[in-house]
C-alpha cells in the first residue's frame, strides 16, 4: 500500500503557494532574516515577529538547478594527470546522460574532451543555467558572471569557513559577489553529488536528499539499486548562499517528492530552517534527518568540517520535534525511515499486527515494537477463530500471530495474511523473517507481495538474513513497490514509530508562525524600563519584570531600614520571609541570606541587621532587604530563558529547587510554540507525576504552570536581545537569561508563584 | 588482529575444570538446586550458600550430543505426504554429511530411505548417542530407552509447558522419565536445528549458539556464509531437562568457542544461569544475548511460547551485567557483537582512531562513538605531523582523521593506516565507508585488509552501502579473517563498546560465588525470633530486625501510655518524633500518624493521645506509639529487598522519600554481589550527584550507604523465604520484602540511619 503520501495537494496548489512569496530579489544578503527584509516589496514576505525574526521565507526556484539545459564548467580540463580532468570527465558523461549542453571554459584550451572550449564565461556561446567553478579562486569568476544571465554557480573549492576566521571572511566575500552578480551559489566545499544520474524507471513518491557532506548521502542515493526512487541530491557544502532550508523549502513544494532525507552537521540559521520545516509540515511532507552534535566531539568535528553553527543539541532536538522533523541516529535508519515515510500512505488504523512463522520471532518483534511505543492490539475472539481455520489450535494467534510455519501446500498462507489485513484495528501488518528457508520463505514472500497489491494498508517485511543475496529478498520483496522491506527488527520498529508519529503530527499541525505575536504587548512598556543593559537584575527587579508579564510573585517590599522592614512585614502579613537583595546575589540560600518563617516584629528587626551584615561579609552592598509573604508549599518547578547560537531565545521548564541541578530534568522549546507544546513539555519531564499529586497530595495547578511558560515565551520574544524593531530606539537592550527557580505550583486552581528570579540583560 | 581470545587457557586446564564437578548423576532432578544436591557425593558440587542455593553447577558432557556417532530416529518415515518424512529426509542427509550412523525406528517399516528400520529402540543394532523422538507422545519411548545406553533424547513434540498447567505437568513427567532412564533430554518443543551442518573450512574462534526458538538462531547460523565460524547450535525449546545454563557451561569449556550467542525468552532457573555465566566469566568467554521481556507484551508472548519464567526485566538485566553477559536488543546486534567478541584479541589500548575518507563521515562516526562511551583520543602533534606527510595540511587529522579521499595512486594510503595503528594510544582503528566508489574504496578495503594482517590491533570497517553485493565488501572485506566488518555505524559502536567492556570486566572479575557466606551470621540468631510468618512487621519490629543486622536506627521506644511516652522522650532526648505503630500501618505519613519536632513533655503527652485516636479512626488498634530521636537531615535514600520469580531475593537502592515513587530512580542487584557492585549501584542512579553534595552541601556518607546495602544483602540471603538449611527447623519463615525508606545518609563519616522500615514475612 505504498503510494503518494499527499495526493490531495495538487501541483497547482503547491505552485500557488510557492509563488505567494515570489522569487528572491537579487542583492538579498545571505542571512535568513536580512534576506526576507530584502523581499520587503512583498508584504507577506516582510512580516517579522515581535522578536524581529521573519515569519516567511521565500522558496527559491531551483527547477533549472536540478534539471539544467546548459552548464558551463570553468577550469575544465582533459589533460592527463590534471586534478580537474576526472571531474570534467564525469560532468561530460553526466551531461550526455541527462541531455544537457556542456560548455567547457578555460583560457588556454580550444577543446576539452572534444567539446569547444570558451576562453572565459563572458565568451560562452549561450546563457547557461549553471556554472560549475572548479577553479581554486572562484571570486573573480563570480564577478565575471554578472550580466551573463547565469542562474547558479557551484563552487567546489574548499578552504573557507571550515578553516577558521580568515576562511569565513573569504566565504562572506564569495556570498557578496554571488549576490551582486545575481547568481545563487551552491558551496563552497561542495562536490559532484549535485550532478548524479537518477534512475528514471522507478515509480512512486521519491526521496529528495540534502547532505552537508557528500559521502554521507551515498547510502541513500544507493537505495535506487534496491528499487526506491530518489529524485534530487543537494550537497550543500558550506552554504555560503543556498542553504539546507532553501532546498528543504523547494523540495516540499514538489509533487514527486514523498520525503526529504537530510544529513546535517549544523545550520546556517535556525529560523530559516524552522520556516522550511514548517512549510514541509503544513504540506505533510515528511522530513527525516541525521543531525550530528549529540556529543561535544561530534559538534566540534562537524564545525571543523563545514564551518556551521551547531547550537545546543537538546535545543536542536526539540526544534526538530516541534516542526515534525524525524531525527534518526544512523544512515541506515535515515534510509529505512525516509523510504517508508516517502512511500507509505497514511495509516488506516493505529494497530500493528505481527505475523510470524515462529513464536519466538513474534515474541521478540512484539517486545521491541511495544518498547518503541507501537500498539499491538489483541485480535478479537472472532478474528482469532477465523485464523484458527488455517492455523492449528494450539498456536497463539491473538497478536503476534504464530502460524507455526507458513503453509505452502495450499492457499491457507495467503488467507491468513488477508484475514489480518481485513481487521479494522490493523493499520500495518509486519512479517519478520529472520532467515530464509526457501521452500517456505519464498512462498511467504510472494504471498505478502501479492496481498500488498490488493490492500490499502501497509505491509512490512523484515528480511533478517545477514547474507542478503537470496532471491526472495532481492527479487520478490525488493521487486515490490508495495511492500516496505527492512533488514533489522530495530529499524523496522523505529521507522513504524516515525510513520505513526508523522501522520499524527501532520493531522494535528497548526503552524505556530500563524499565531506568533508581531507587535509588543502592553507588558512590554512596563518591562522595558526595568532592563539594565549589560547587567543582572536584583531579585526584586527580576520579580517586577515577571509581574509586568502577569506572572505572580509573593507580596513583598524592598526595605532599606529595620523599621521599614517591620512596617513591610505588617503589610505583607506574618509569618514573613526575608532575603538580602542585590544584583550580585544570585545564590542567596548558599550564603545564608534567606530567612524563612519570621513571626514577630523583633525577629524581623534582628533579621534585617543580620542579613545586612551577612551580605557585607560576602563583600556585597545590598540594595536592601526583601520582606516577602510566606507562600504555601507546592511543587517546586523552574522556568527559564536562555539564548541558543542557532535558534536565539529558548524556553525551559524543569523540576526546581536543588534537584534541578542533580537530575537535569528539563524540557526545552524554541519559540514560537503554542499551548499544546507548552503542555507537552511537562509530559516530557521524568518527574511529571509530581504534578499529578503523589502519596495522596492534591494535583498541582498544571494549567497555571503552562500559562507561566507561555508568558515567559512572550518575554523571550519581546525582550529578545538581538531583535524587535519596536524597541530599536529605546536602547533598553534585551533579556538574555531568565531563571525563575523555584516557581511554586500550588494546588489545582490556586496558581503558581515565582519565589525567586534571576534576570540577566544584554 | 582477530584471533583466539583466550589462548592462555589450554585445553587441559579447561578439561580439569570441567572434571572438577564431575558428571551429572543419573536420577538427578530437573531443578538446578535439587540437581546439585543430587551431586552431593562430590563435596565441591554440594556446597550451598546461606540461602540454600548451590554454589557450583556440574558441566554436562555434551561432546557426543554435538558430534554423535550413532543416532536413532524414532517415528522415522519415508512415506510421501507423512509429516515426519521431510524431517527424516533431512536427518538422513545430515547424518551422511557428518558421517554419523543413522538408525530409523518404526514398528511397521522394514526400511526407511533405504536404511534398515528397527521396530523399537530395544531392537536397535547398537547403542546410540542420541535418539531423536518424532513421535507425538514421547513418554513411552523414554521408558523404553532405559538400559539401552542411549545418552541423549531430542523431543520435537510440542504441547507441553507452553500451553499451560496441564502441559507443564506432562513436561514434568517427561523430565522424570528421562531422569529415570539416565537419558539427558533436549526439548520438548525443539526442532531440527540441533542437526545442522557446520562449515569446516572456516578457521579461528567460533560462535556457539543457544536459542530458545529455532528461527531466531537462523541469522547467527547464516554468519558462516559471511566467513564467520559457527561451531554449535543448541535449540533448547522448553528445557524440560537440558537448559540454557547447561549449554552455556559446556560451551565455556571448549577451546574452539570464542563467544556464546544466545536468544533467550525466559530461564528455567535463575541461579543455574548465573553459575553458568560465572563459569564463562572466570574463563573470559564472552556471552552475548538477546533476552525478550523488556515489555509486558514481550514477556507474556515469550511465556506462551516455551513456557518459561521471565521475572522482572530490570532484574534480569542487572543479573546479566553482574556476570558479564552482554545484552543486545536485536538479532543484528547479536550477530555483530558475538562475531567481534569471538574473534578479536583483547585490546592493546582503549583508544579508537577513526579514519574516514570524508570529514562528514568522520564527524558522524565520532559523534555516535563518543555517545556510546568510546574514547577517541586526540592524536599527538607529532603523530599529526607524520600524517600530514601524506594528507593535505588543510584537513584535520587529530582524530577523526579526514584523509580527504583515500590516496590510490601510490603507497600513501597504506602509510596513513599503518601510522595510525602504530600509535600507542590507539587500540582500534575504524574506517567507516558509507558507499562504494570503486576506484577509491576497492583500494582502501585492500589496504585495510593488508594492514590488519600485520598488526595485533583491531581493524574495523563499516560498509554502509545498502546494496551489499559489491566486490570490496563480499570478497575483500568478508574474505579477511582479520578485519571486523559491520554494516551500520550503530552496530559497530555498540559492538566496540561491548568489546572494551567485556575485556575490562574479565580483567577485574572476581566471582562473588567465592565470597558468598555459606553459614548464617550471628545476626541471624537475633533476627529469626523477630520474623512472623505470613505477616508484616510493625515499624518497631522492622527496625529491630535492622538493628540485628547492624543497621543503625534512631533511638526509640515503643510506648503504650502517655506517661511512658514522656519518660521515653526524656531518654531519647528532645526534640522527638512520634509515630503510631502497628503492623497494618504502612503509609503513616499519609494518614497524619507521624509528628515531628516535639519539644516538651506536654506536647508529647497530647501527641500520644492524638496519634492513638487517629489510628483508631483509621480502624487500626496501634500496638503503641513510637517515641524516636530526631535525626539530623541528610540525603533520603531507600534500600529494599524483593523476590524475583527467576532469581529469588534481590536488593534495590534508590532515591528515597516521595521522589522514589515519582522518579523510580533505582538500581537493583541479584545476590551474591560484592562491595564493588554495591558501589556501582549508586553510580547508576540518575540522582547520584545528590550524594556528592550539591549547592555547597557536604558530601554524604556513601560508604555507610554501601555498607547498608551489603548488610541488606546478608539479610536477603540469610532470611530468604525459600531457602537456608540452617533454619529448616526453626519454622521462622522468611523475609519476603523489606523497604527501608527513608534511609537518611548523613555527612561523610556520620553514617546512615533507617528512619522507617516495612518488613513482610512469608
Amino acid at each position: 500500500m505504498l503510494g503518494s503520501t499527499h495526493g490531495t495537494l495538487t501541483t497547482t496548489a503547491r505552485s500557488a503557494r510557492v509563488l505567494a512569496c515570489g522569487e528572491r530579489a537579487p542583492g538579498g544578503a545571505v542571512h535568513g532574516r536580512a534576506r526576507d527584509a530584502a523581499d520587503a516589496a512583498d508584504p507577506a514576505c516582510a512580516a517579522l515577529d515581535v522578536s524581529g525574526r521573519p515569519l516567511h521565507a521565500p522558496v527559491p526556484d531551483l527547477e533549472r538547478f536540478f534539471r539544467p539545459e546548459a552548464v558551463a564548467v570553468v577550469g575544465a580540463s582533459d589533460a592527463e594527470g590534471r586534478p580537474h580532468t576526472g571531474i570534467t570527465r564525469r560532468l561530460v558523461d553526466w551531461a550526455e546522460r541527462v541531455g544537457a549542453r556542456l560548455h567547457p571554459v578555460h583560457p588556454n584550451r580550444r577543446t576539452v574532451f572534444g567539446l569547444p572550449c570558451a576562453p572565459s564565461v563572458a565568451a560562452l556561446p549561450e546563457p547557461v543555467d549553471t556554472a560549475v567553478l572548479l577553479v581554486a579562486d572562484p571570486l573573480p569568476v563570480l564577478a565575471q558572471l554578472e550580466g551573463t544571465k547565469t542562474r547558479f554557480a557551484v563552487v567546489f573549492a574548499s578552504g573557507f569557513a571550515e578553516t577558521g576566521e580568515a576562511g569565513a571572511a573569504a566565504q562572506a566575500r564569495l556570498a557578496e559577489a554571488a549576490a551582486r552578480s545575481g547568481v545563487r551559489l551552491l558551496g563552497p566545499n561542495t562536490n559532484l553529488n549535485a550532478f548524479e544520474y537518477f534512475r528514471e524507471d522507478l515509480e512512486g513518491p521519491a526521496i529528495a536528499l540534502i547532505t552537508q557532506s557528500g559521502h554521507q548521502g551515498r547510502p541513500v542515493f544507493a537505495l535506487q539499486e534496491l528499487g526506491i526512487r530518489v529524485s534530487h541530491w543537494a550537497p550543500t557544502g558550506n552554504e555560503a548562499d543556498l542553504e539546507t532550508a532553501d532546498f528543504l523549502s523547494y523540495f516540499a513544494t514538489l509533487p514527486e517528492v514523498g520525503a526529504v532525507a537530510a544529513y546535517l552537521e549544523g545550520l546556517k540559521d535556525g529560523r530559516s530552517f524552522l520556516l522550511a520545516a514548517d512549510r514541509a509540515a503544513r504540506r505533510g511532507v515528511p522530513v527525516v534527518a541525521v543531525k550530528v552534535g549529540r556529543t561535544e566531539t561530534g559538534a566540534r568535528t562537524a564545525a571543523s568540517h563545514t564551518g556551521k553553527l551547531t547550537g545546543a543539541d537538546a535545543t536542536a532536538d526539540a526544534a526538530m520535534r516541534q516542526f515534525g522533523v524525524t531525527r534518526v541516529s544512523g544512515l541506515d535508519e535515515l534510509q529505512d525511515t525516509a523510504a517508508l515515510l516517502a512511500r507509505a500512505r497514511p495509516p488506516r488504523a493505529e494497530g500493528v499486527a505481527v505475523h510470524a512463522i515462529s513464536g519466538g520471532t513474534g515474541a521478540h518483534f512484539a517486545d521491541l515494537a511495544t518498547a518503541e511505543g507501537l500498539s499491538l492490539p489483541a485480535l478479537s475472539p472472532r478474528k482469532q477463530a477465523e485464523l484458527h481455520q488455517w492455523i492449528p489450535d494450539y498456536l497463539p494467534v491473538a497478536n503476534p500471530v504464530d502460524n507455526g510455519g507458513h503453509p505452502v501446500g495450499d492457499g491457507r498462507g495467503r488467507k491468513i495474511i488477508d484475514a489480518l489485513l481485513a481487521d479494522p484495528d490493523v493499520g500495518v501488518l509486519v512479517c519478520p523473517i529472520t532467515g530464509p528457508f526457501p521452500p517456505m520463505s519464498d512462498r511467504l514472500a510472494q504471498d505478502l507481495v501479492d496481498a500488498a497489491e490488493e490492500t490499502d494498508k501497509l505491509v512490512c517485511v523484515v528480511w533478517g538474513s545477514p547474507v542478503g543475496t537470496e532471491d526472495a529478498y532481492r527479487h520478490t520483496l525488493l521487486g515490490s513497490s508495495r511492500v516496505a522491506t527492512f533488514r533489522t527488527f530495530g529499524n523496522c520498529v523505529r521507522a513504524l514509530r516515525a510513520y505513526f508519529d508523522h501522520h499524527r503530527f501532520t493531522r494535528n499541525y497548526r503552524s505556530p508562525f500563524d499565531e506568533v505575536p508581531r507587535n509588543p504587548s502592553p507588558s512590554f512598556r512596563k518591562a522595558q524600563g526595568l532592563l539594565r543593559p549589560g547587567h543582572s537584575l536584583s531579585e526584586h527587579a527580576g520579580k517586577q519584570l515577571l509581574r509586568a508579564y502577569g506572572i505572580r510573585v509573593p507580596r513583598e517590599h524592598l526595605c532599606t531600614s529595620a523599621a521599614g522592614a517591620v512596617r513591610a512585614a505588617a503589610q505583607v502579613g506574618y509569618p514573613v520571609v526575608m532575603k538580602a537583595s542585590a544584583p550580585q546575589l544570585a545564590h542567596k540560600s548558599e550564603y545564608g541570606l534567606v530567612r524563612l518563617g519570621l513571626t514577630s516584629a523583633s525577629q524581623v528587626r534582628d533579621t534585617y541587621r543580620e542579613l545586612t551584615e551577612c551580605a557585607l561579609a560576602e563583600g556585597v552592598e545590598p540594595e536592601g532587604v526583601l520582606v516577602c509573604q510566606l507562600v504555601d508549599p507546592g511543587i517546586e518547578m523552574a522556568v527559564g530563558i536562555t539564548q541558543d547560537e542557532l535558534f536565539g531565545p529558548t524556553v525551559t521548564v524543569g523540576l526546581g529547587g536543588v534537584l534541578i541541578e542533580v537530575l537535569r530534568d528539563t524540557a526545552v522549546r524554541v519559540p514560537p510554540f503554542g499551548e499544546d507544546e507548552a503542555r507537552a513539555m511537562l509530559g516530557e519531564l521524568r518527574g511529571a507525576a509530581l504534578l499529578d499529586g503523589v502519596r495522596g497530595r492534591p494535583p498541582a495547578d498544571s494549567d497555571a504552570l503552562v500559562e507561566v511558560v507561555l508568558r515567559v515565551q512572550r518575554m523571550a520574544l519581546e525582550l529578545s536581545p538581538d531583535g524587535g524593531t519596536h524597541r530599536g530606539d529605546t536602547g533598553s537592550g534585551g533579556l538574555a537569561e531568565l531563571d525563575i527557580n523555584p516557581l511554586v505550583v500550588l494546588e489545582r486552581g490556586q496558581g503558581a508563584v515565582a519565589l525567586d528570579a534571576l534576570a540577566v540583560c544584554r
